[in-house]
């Protein structure tokens, strides 16, 4: 085989795989790294921290997906490193591959400004590993106050507070309060569910701020129906094992989820390249690197522009992004000039809980049953493969009929310290 | 309310639920104490290891099967020990509980013979949490050797040994050649899954050594069918992280799935009663322990004794088991007799891959494609709640007509310790 120009991508994410389903008919050799063996359908991802979903119905394994694409090699590896002088990968087993195109989609992590200790107490929602504690710990507080031997301590763990009032902390509070109100209602002899207080807290003066006002009121009035208290204008100072300190006073709570910040992968870092103050990489407008042609940066990673204005961090980005590189690569190859990124905004919708969500697709502002039935099928129709959209088709008609969950598991034992016959290894 | 007798039950497992629902229409209080908060359907375990089911679609919270039962409070604790005397239990949250009756229902836990330190090397099956670390492992050892660079690491990676002959070691060995022989065949570019070992290591002289001799030869045929190398009167002498020492050589794994012993819940040994040789409570006629007739013992931690036969460690002998509890106590408060416990064995069945299994249900001895069928209708219909049959049912269904696997995801990041952002837990 004549050596053919080989592709790295960096990801398995929505821009990697869409990177490398683009090059399949193009004359490279490419190798997709990915330090996860799935690729994560993470729109749903709430989902599964909210116990309705199963980690398994929302991942498919990367190489799966990928199986039938005979240029492509799937490596599960971490990425230490990028030197983009040398055209260097390195790995974090400390070997090295070579590049001639690095497309790197290596996605975003968490961010808490600085405060990285409040970690530990508020996790975010990143990856199936971050569901599953989240859901292991929503699903504990109940059980915990069940248990509980002071009132005080009871109140504490029936506070549930959410961090950030975007999409992903309306989602999680939607979903909190209703396995609360509806889904343990009536499983609990010593404690009643329902007096639960499910807390959004957001920093601006109101939720969704990257949708119209008028959504956003439509969705705090749904959010506070579903018995969700939004406190807006409310910035965390503290968080501890069991409070959260805001501007507005302290709140009692054991079970805190951050949805409120994110940074740039730490692969950027190790670059040399200009990064924006979120710690994404700065692309010019064909989503190469500034002074290095063959390196590409799509998704959430980039920080890119399109027609003036900034590519948000969704889904449709990272896929349209990933298919652009691919593109560039194939005119380079052709000796053709490459276009410049043009983001095309599909229509966004968040979901708030049952049957309520907000969007705006095209001219059209919906809220309600309405847009909830088109959130529901968009995100059917782009579950990657079959199995899944049918399982997740099948366990969302249940739950909807039955309010139950499906996936009610937590996993790691009870005090797993004290019993030496354990493994400590969790599920979900 | 007057003081009902309190009935304090042990374990979620079959013989702990079965015990509370046959008391749901008894004068009694009872309290159901488990370290998890879900009933697990374990004959099924073997499939969630082998990434062909959820860890979901096998689990139900303990508190909803029993949320009609206004006579039992269901409280998530791990118990540290039992004072049959002062007829107490003690919690690991150092509170105390009193009984009147005391069901103990904890199980057994993997017996190494005296070598644990084998079990960081050689997992065994009972929690979901062993599921999902055994599920990691024999997903990460095809990654790990597509990643590898040398030969020999190679075939280490794709050896697969699983120790016991009996039923798990049997459906082990069968589902893991089959996801290296079908599932995964077409996965990878460097290595070729079919080049894997699945080796089945058997100290005595035959697999599943409780059957007919003749079923015994007939699983052997199947496992060789399937490609599992079977090698009988094969004793284990050392285990390490990348060998396994046997009287008959050293075999280079780096996967090994434990399945040859087992001993009772630590529990026991706290009471100051007559154990067996495996850690199994000695019991009376009637289940309960010798001179506490407020105390039985039911499922595989006890060794009970049935028409002079020992009773066997299976899903039927601990329902029928909680169910003469029960009785037991029904009878007492009514001032009627106990009747001793009498176990009625309603066949058994070992599967041992894609449309083969064996079994003998009364007269009857069966193998091949009519076991498989029967194996599969039991363990449908057995399964606790509609949902997850429904979804059973499906997966099953979809990964027989497909050879695909639903839920081949490996949770916790590869090398996790050098990625700080990392939250340090795992799924499913």
């Amino acid at each position: 085989m004549a050596t053919r120009p080989h592709v790295v991508i960096v990801g398995g994410g929505f821009g990697g795989v869409e990177a490398a389903k683009s090059l399949s008919s193009a004359d490279v050799d490419i190798t997709l790294l990915d330090r996860r063996n799935h690729h994560l359908f993470q729109p749903l991802l709430y989902q599964v921290a909210t116990a309705g979903l199963n980690p398994a119905d929302i991942s498919a394994p990367i190489r799966a997906i990928l199986r039938h694409q005979d240029n492509v090699t799937v490596l599960m590896s971490e990425v230490a490193a990028v030197d983009p002088e040398a055209r260097l990968v390195e790995l974090s087993d400390e070997t090295t591959l070579t590049y001639d195109y690095l497309i790197l989609a290596a996605g975003t992590r968490h961010s808490y400004f600085g405060n990285d200790q409040w970690e530990q107490h508020a996790p975010g929602l990143k990856s199936v590993e971050d569901a599953i504690e989240i859901r292991r710990r929503v699903l504990l507080a109940f059980e915990r106050a069940e248990a509980s031997h002071s009132d005080e301590d009871r109140q504490a763990e029936l506070t549930f507070v959410v961090v950030g009032g975007g999409p992903t902390g309306v989602e999680m509070a939607g979903a909190i309060a209703e396995i609360a109100f509806r889904t343990v209602a009536r499983d609990f002899r010593r404690i009643d569910p329902e007096t639960a207080r499910v807390i959004l807290v957001e920093g601006a003066d109101r939720v969704l701020g990257a949708y119209p006002a008028s959504l956003s009121r439509k969705a705090l009035r749904q959010l506070e129906r579903l018995g969700v208290e939004v406190r807006t204008e409310t910035m965390v100072e503290d968080i501890t094992a069991d409070t959260v300190e805001t501007n507005g006073g302290t709140i009692r709570s054991k079970t805190v989820v951050w949805g409120a910040g994110n940074a740039g992968s730490p692969i950027g870092a190790t670059m040399g390249v200009e990064l924006d103050r979120a710690g994404r990489i700065v692309v010019d407008s064909d989503l190469s690197v500034p002074g290095y042609p063959d390196l590409f940066v799509v998704g959430d990673l980039a920080a890119a522009e399109s027609k003036g204005k900034p590519v948000p961090g969704v889904a449709q980005g990272a896929l349209q992004g990933g298919r652009h590189a691919a593109q560039a690569i194939r005119a380079d190859l052709s000796d053709k000039p490459r276009s410049p990124f043009r983001y095309r905004n599909k229509g966004e919708l968040a979901t708030i809980g049952r049957s309520s969500a907000v969007g705006v697709i095209g001219r059209f502002r919906l809220s309600g049953w309405i847009a909830w039935m088109a959130w529901w099928l968009v995100h059917i129709f782009f579950l990657i493969n079959f199995r899944s959209r049918a399982i997740v088709l099948f366990s969302w008609s249940w739950s909807y009929l039955t309010f139950q969950r499906g996936a009610r598991l937590i996993t790691r034992a009870w005090r797993a310290d004290t019993q030496t016959t354990d493994s400590d290894t969790d599920e979900g």
